[in-house]
């Protein structure tokens, strides 16, 4: 018995309601992370936390035992004539329509901060990040650090995939919460979105906390509670971090999926695009800046004077994408029509969500691949009218065998009214 | 995805507070027996399961679907003389000193009821009857099924192993309670014991619930809420069970060990033997007696005519044994005394058996083997006056060097008052 504790002290404390003190977390981080405490010991002692919960310091302890598990990046070198360069990146807990990093790196980076997004790929309902960029044709995400530095010197934005050795504690758990029914449980989300983050070594950290049917947090006050959770949790690791809490009942903008994504995103450089993406771009946009110490600047400026366009141009161009290449077009389309006429009063964003899933959007397993063309456009809003007939959305996909199984996935996703409806206001709240 | 459920939803299901329904249990438990729900997987439910509890119906599913695991003995067609044999078969819920079933078998058979003992080996403090019976020369756990047929034709009293194939699910099971700290939760434990007794074959079947230091559970309520259990489930399958509840707080007779207790339950059978032992011998003996049929007996004459030790003589020798054979004798003794004069108030179970499993009485783990001739004689039981000097206890091992380690877990084990306490009863209650 050369280890510090035994695993199954460690459960019955959490069982019986006990916290945990930050040596016994510290110590079964590391042995989980280096195979001394079994699956399944976690997995019982991941049940006791969903069940039992966990106090502030004992998250902050997991969060900490997590970054150490690994390496940690630091930014703290980067210049710009001669300059350090300050840094924020932005998370957003996911959501269905969710393009916003795709115009907000380059909009940030050309307020002279740099952006390093560290992002994933997606899996079930929620799109990933990576996946949407790699239906431009060349790009890639895979950068050594040196070419990561090098293009947030000269450009600014970067977005890469984040390495193995950044908190694998964090990648060990997560695959394990996903099979053992621990993943809704704000403790174990908070310390592992803020646990990746940390460990990615940004300066700055604005959060985007989902509320609503095509989030995790289904309600405001679940999600405040993580705001909350997740914004001590970076300042109490020297990150100075805002979070905002934002509406995902209905889909973000009017694309779902990767290309499609892709070019609603470039819409939004080219200073149109819908009007809820520019909101939350800007928003966020702000946000960052300030956080990162530039404040009295109003970004909208640059998306509309093409400074925005051309940092993602170079952005682009920079990890090997051709920002002018036509996007891939989907083999089939299905046009979905509305039932009857009316005010759409709700149009269902898990429902979009799982359709663009199906459609092949996204992925079940870790290891299937996506279509760059699958995914949905949104022909109607919450808030417009329409009459029976009128085009809904139009359905893309490679795989037209997919569509009755997407349109399963839709029934009953838009209710409507006679009359207009108060829309829901895009950013509920803010946590700082 | 052939499978009728999906694990994580069974998870979820009992995670949230809900009642899994009997097809649920069915899949899971059968799943889990084949390797289709991964260890980490059942370990989550269980520690759900541990937190939220079961109800009866649940309880009742989940022995049912652990019997169904693999097969289930029948001894309906034991005769003897023509006529069809009654079977009756005892369960303890282990304590220190335990050695009950020893002259209990033997004493209940000497009576026409058959009694087929499937037992196991110790873990931990509480001793294992198939250990204390190895310490006879010769004699051996593994019967073929044909041979235990005739020894319990012919004899009356039987002791083996139980086989790979009764309830394979809980011996799954149980070795991961072990390691994921929900070994201590009443549905489990309940279902645990009733699914091997059951499916060992048994008519009737009474259950020797410990309360006290020295036993799983600690107070009167609890034990008789898992009696209560026990003896639903016993009845709803179809087996005349009753419960006693008895006192674990201090060890049962003199003798705590392997060898030793043998020595013991043999003065039991030979008429003589610690008040306590024969008092529970008989208590268990008349409740087995009556639950197979057997009534207006009293089984303490055949503890003193000779009848029981003659079929425990034969039992021994059935099984390889040589009844008249010396026991192996400890190659060091060391005698731990009273530090101080007065009547023993308290001699703690649980010390005492941690005390002998050091002694190598016991094993820590499975693979381990056990020193026939290690554990404990007590000299002195709570209401015996002893004076300073007197001896308490002769610890007995074949590994001297355990001495220290054992006589550390003693610490504070005896506690003395001036005046004679009235005594615990041993029987503590009777649930039918």
């Amino acid at each position: 018995m050369s280890e510090k504790f035994d695993a199954v002290d460690v459960i019955r404390t959490k069982r019986d309601g006990g916290s945990l003190d930050p040596a016994m977390i510290d110590w079964v981080i590391d042995a989980y992370t280096r195979g001394a405490v079994a699956e399944e010991q976690m997995s019982a002692l991941l049940m006791s936390i969903f069940l039992r919960g966990m106090n502030a310091a004992e998250i902050s302890g997991w969060t900490g035992a997590m970054i150490r598990s690994g390496s940690r990046l630091d930014f703290g070198s980067l210049r710009r004539d001669g300059k350090p360069l300050p840094t924020a990146d932005k998370h957003s807990t996911g959501g269905v329509g969710d393009k916003i990093t795709l115009p907000l790196g380059p909009l940030v980076a050309s307020y002279g901060v740099a952006v390093p997004q560290l992002s994933g790929r997606g899996l079930g309902h929620t799109g990933g990040t990576l996946d949407k960029l790699e239906s431009i044709p060349g790009w890639r995400a895979d950068l050594t650090s040196a070419a990561m530095t090098t293009q947030l010197e000269d450009v600014g934005a970067v977005v890469c995939a984040a390495g193995a050795d950044l908190a694998p504690a964090d990648r060990k758990l997560y695959a394990l919460r996903d099979v053992t029914g621990t993943v809704d449980c704000l403790p174990l989300i908070a310390s592992s979105i803020m646990s990746k983050k940390i460990a990615e070594g940004t300066g700055a950290l604005v959060l985007d906390v989902k509320v609503g049917s095509g989030a995790f947090m289904k309600t405001r006050d679940d999600a405040a509670a993580l705001a909350r959770t997740m914004v001590d949790l970076g300042r109490d690791a020297g990150v100075a971090t805002v979070a905002l809490l934002t509406d995902m009942s209905t889909p973000l903008g009017r694309a779902v999926g990767n290309a499609v994504e892709v070019a609603e995103a470039q819409e939004v450089l080219a200073g149109g695009g819908p009007s809820d993406v520019v909101e939350l771009t800007v928003a966020l946009a702000v946000e960052m800046l300030e956080a990162a110490g530039v404040s009295g600047v109003d970004p909208a400026n640059a998306l509309a004077d093409g400074r925005a366009m051309d940092t993602w141009r170079r952005m682009i161009a920079g990890q090997g994408g051709d920002p002018d290449a036509a996007l891939p077009a989907a083999r089939e389309t299905d046009v979905v029509v509305a039932e009857r006429g009316g005010v759409i009063e709700r149009l269902d964003a898990l429902a979009v969500g799982t359709a663009a899933w199906r459609l092949g959007a996204g992925r079940a397993r870790k290891e299937d691949d996506v279509q760059a063309a699958a995914g949905i456009t949104l022909h109607a809003k919450p808030g417009d009218r329409v009459t029976a007939g009128d085009r809904l959305m139009t359905l893309h996909s490679d795989t037209p065998e997919t569509f009755s199984r997407a349109r399963e996935s839709l029934n009953g996703s838009v209710t409507y009214s006679e009359t207009p409806a108060s829309p829901i206001p895009l950013i509920l709240g803010r946590v700082a």
